[in-house]
């Protein structure tokens, strides 16, 4: 990994994921798990198939068990630093999806000290406000009232604190400072945070007194935590969790990962209409310097954040996908009409989630544990 | 401090208090300031009378708030890894007379993870018993009901950890690793730690939304968590706490420290008639070899660990005790009759505490925080 790196800090570079994957000592999710994931769902989510959920481990362990009638539960998170993203959803909408057609229990954390202890300019009450908020879009995906359960780590440490102190006294400095590249200066909550990380991977199993499997759907630079955990939680007596983990939506530039603390690159769920109009006018296509040399030579979908915004989030169906990408390759799509298009169905999704929020907004309560 | 060394996890050689007094920067509780105290509290409690809380910090300061009307609360706590020792006592002794006399809000804090992060072989189960155990050994000293707060790390940390993790964010590896001697091997749970330590010292600042003085009861080995938490208590924006520093009850065996780890130099609160007999009868006095060279000759009441037992805890009569270190001196007290004596002494004590842990039993929830 000389010439990228991915931790959950720091995606430098142009992300090689193949690299990533042989690296990380990951597995792709090949046709043949998918095929095995289809026999339970009865279709593929996109997300899936456009290999966007690309890498695994232990996915087989999981569908073992729960071909055995050993059910699952997913766990997954956001740590709040402001408005969530684009790039923030995906896991949700995936958990959400997986939720629905395997029945399962999901656990949501939201640690509310990690941006505090890893930024230097944000306040806990600061975050504590855009948690609630976070849980509210998180929610207005769909999620089942009956079968999810959201927590943020300040509020809900009587639970957590007590498990990630059992994790923690089997990870030593030297394993969180060669992994996460950190020095003597940093700060010593920092350096216990991954312990209240690893805690929703193995809550489960604790609060029912019997091994319960769990998956936790990712974007790839978490995966670091878990790879320290993973063997913790077997030494304390409980399943590896299992990961999938996901690539990045790119950056409207065409960096790698559209981060938050990037504004301009980057669409908020709170932007308004405006800003996402301009922001996608900006967005990077590598199209030809020409409406002309366009139709001519046409351009890259792979590289086209529009493109792939459309395959990431935006147009589900494969079919007409395919003829976006087509008409982008052929030259017969100009920049121009295929942004706008892009920023009324951003528009569109963002009016439509604002509406849901309105609606769930009463509902928060049943969702947190305290 | 070459030849000795005192941090919460070892104390080692001979203690020379006043080089630990000169290296921590901290200050002689004074005879003036012994008189400022007494002006408050109409009489002296024999523990500062007699030097074992010899040392503090911003003592005065505390006195000058209390003298502007401006009343301080008292923060000090167990660290449970076993039934308390008589030495354990202490600390609580003097915090239960000082609440007595200013009338002062008191919070105990049990932190129930302590001993798991920096022991070897105990586990949080275990520990989570103790901790209850000695809770109930702590009430039953006579502490007011209506002004004192109890509770365990891992229970009431949906308060602790919010309030640890502003601390945390102050502190870098680089503090605790000198302060502590640590090493890159030591556990993530337990770099953390100290941050926990240091949240009672300004919660009630928190949640009263302005600055309360605190005063800290210690043996002196805990000081070293203080050293690093009042600076950064400081930067938070609340009150330095101050503190009273004890010297170290002596083991059975006459080494600087009675040690929970060291049976059988320990008197535990749970040992019986016999356990306490036998161990008196083993411990060291540096008396002369026959009673006659005894006789001759004279003891050294500063060495001997009977002698000294009356000093921290079973003659609190002044006149009293001169007359046991006379004889001592004199040689005119035997070891035989003098152990015995100490003997049933702590064993009347030890019989009067359980009496009184009976009826403080039903008592025990009233007084923890969850």
């Amino acid at each position: 990994m000389a010439d990228f790196r991915i931790d959950p800090w720091a995606v430098e570079g142009k992300v090689d994921y193949d690299k990533a994957v042989k690296n990380f000592g990951i597995s792709y999710i090949d046709n043949a798990l998918m095929e095995r994931i289809k026999k339970h769902t009865g279709e593929l989510h996109y997300l899936l198939s456009r290999n966007i959920y690309f890498a695994h481990r232990d996915l087989n362990w999981i569908l073992d068990e729960y071909e055995k009638g050993n059910k699952f539960y997913i766990y997954t998170g956001i740590a709040p630093s402001g408005s969530m993203t684009l790039a923030h959803l995906i896991p949700f909408i995936f958990t959400q999806w997986l939720q629905e057609k395997f029945g399962a229990e999901v656990y949501i954390q939201i640690p509310d000290e990690e941006k505090y202890l890893s930024k230097k300019n944000i306040d806990l009450d600061t975050i504590h406000r855009l948690a609630y908020e976070d849980a509210l879009d998180i929610i207005s995906l769909g999620f089942d009232e009956k079968k999810t359960k959201i927590f943020f780590d300040t509020e809900y440490a009587n639970v957590l604190y007590k498990q990630a102190v059992r994790v923690a006294k089997h990870i030593t400095f030297s394993n969180v400072k060669d992994a996460f590249g950190m020095t003597n200066e940093t700060n010593i909550g920092w350096i216990f945070y991954t312990s209240m990380q690893a805690v929703p991977a193995f809550l489960k199993s604790v609060e029912e007194g019997h091994n319960v499997p769990c998956i936790i759907p990712l974007a790839i630079d978490q995966d670091v935590h878990f790879r320290i955990a993973r063997d913790v939680i077997e030494k304390l007596g409980y399943y590896k969790p299992a990961i999938v983990h996901a690539k990045f939506l790119p950056a409207l530039n065409g960096a790698s990962k559209m981060s938050a603390s990037d504004p301009l690159n980057t669409i908020y769920l709170n932007d308004d209409v405006d800003t996402v109009n301009k922001k996608i006018q900006r967005a990077f296509t590598g199209q030809q310097a020409t409406a002309e040399l366009q139709r001519k030579f046409g351009g890259d979908p792979d590289k086209c954040v529009v493109c792939q915004y459309y395959r990431y989030l935006f147009e589900p169906d494969d079919t007409k996908l395919k003829q976006i990408f087509d008409s982008e390759r052929s030259g017969t799509l100009l920049a121009g009409e295929h942004k706008k298009d892009l920023a009324d169905r951003v528009n569109a999704f963002l009016a439509d989630h604002r509406a849901k929020k309105e609606k769930y907004k009463n509902l928060l309560n049943k969702y947190i544990l305290r």
